[in-house]
């Protein structure tokens, strides 16, 4: 979440799997691939860099169960805070992220997330 | 906290102790007792269903002791965020809950749990 | 976090080294040593408790990473949020925190604290 919130489109990308996808309610199709996952963050910091606002994304209350397969269910909150320049601080989103994540070379990495917002049922 | 607000109330209840006590400053007496816990949220879920609102518990910055008699003492904040069907998240409350865990079955349970509101002092 | 919220100047002084420092946006200097970091936060303490304005700093989606000097560094984020007696609860501050750990007497101490506001950039 510090790479996605520093604009770091690569580096977050491989905390993907190259196959990972992503889905968000904004989208009508989860997102597929590393390169169109690093596209889309890329188009996204632009635009809130023009904005000049600074977000924040914050994880918390994981439930993280470890499955037969071998890859890892995990189901947390997620905030999102938004500041634009010499404004106030904001709480922009409360959602829930479900993911799955896969070891590859000994990390980690997301091979599909899915995210709710509260405000969109 | 997630089955607190996915209205999970028996699957709550089962994180206390069957004698598990919950004192917050909108009730007059603790509640005591896994029946009257589940009982009371069941309630409160459905007054929450009924007004269109999400709530979402924090908890964070635990400061977790181990007592000489097996227990653990844990103090740590919480926030509460809360978002009706269609409008802007928002927080709710910012708290201060302190647990007395036991371990039953392997598990580590609330014996009792208080909750203060930063907004009632 | 919950010693400085809770105005326990010296138990939080002693989370830093004695000849810790810490940087904020607000003063033009950073602050050196243990006894005028204490000395700074008591009077942040009592004007904060003057105004009745119960603060709670939140640090959250923390970036550790051990050193090959054995130093620590962390890059969390921070939430502050404020609540005047009787009053609804605000979101005052996110910030980013970037901490030197170092370890004393089997503990991790602060040896230098660095804090960024996203509203002053």
């Amino acid at each position: 979440m510090q790479l996605l919130d520093a604009g770091a489109a690569d580096e977050w990308g491989a905390t993907f799997t190259a196959d990972g996808s992503f889905a968000v309610p904004t989208l009508p199709e989860p997102v597929h691939g590393r390169d169109n996952l690093v596209a889309m963050m890329r188009r996204t910091a632009a635009e809130l860099a023009a904005a000049g606002d600074q977000r924040r994304h914050w994880h918390g209350m994981l439930d993280v169960r470890p499955q037969p397969d071998g890859t890892v269910l995990v189901r947390c909150y997620a905030l999102v805070f938004s500041t634009l320049e010499g404004g106030e601080p904001r709480l922009h989103r409360t959602c829930v992220c479900t993911d799955v994540l896969v070891r590859e070379d000994g990390e980690l990495r997301v091979r599909s997330r899915s995210v709710t917002r509260d405000d969109l049922r």
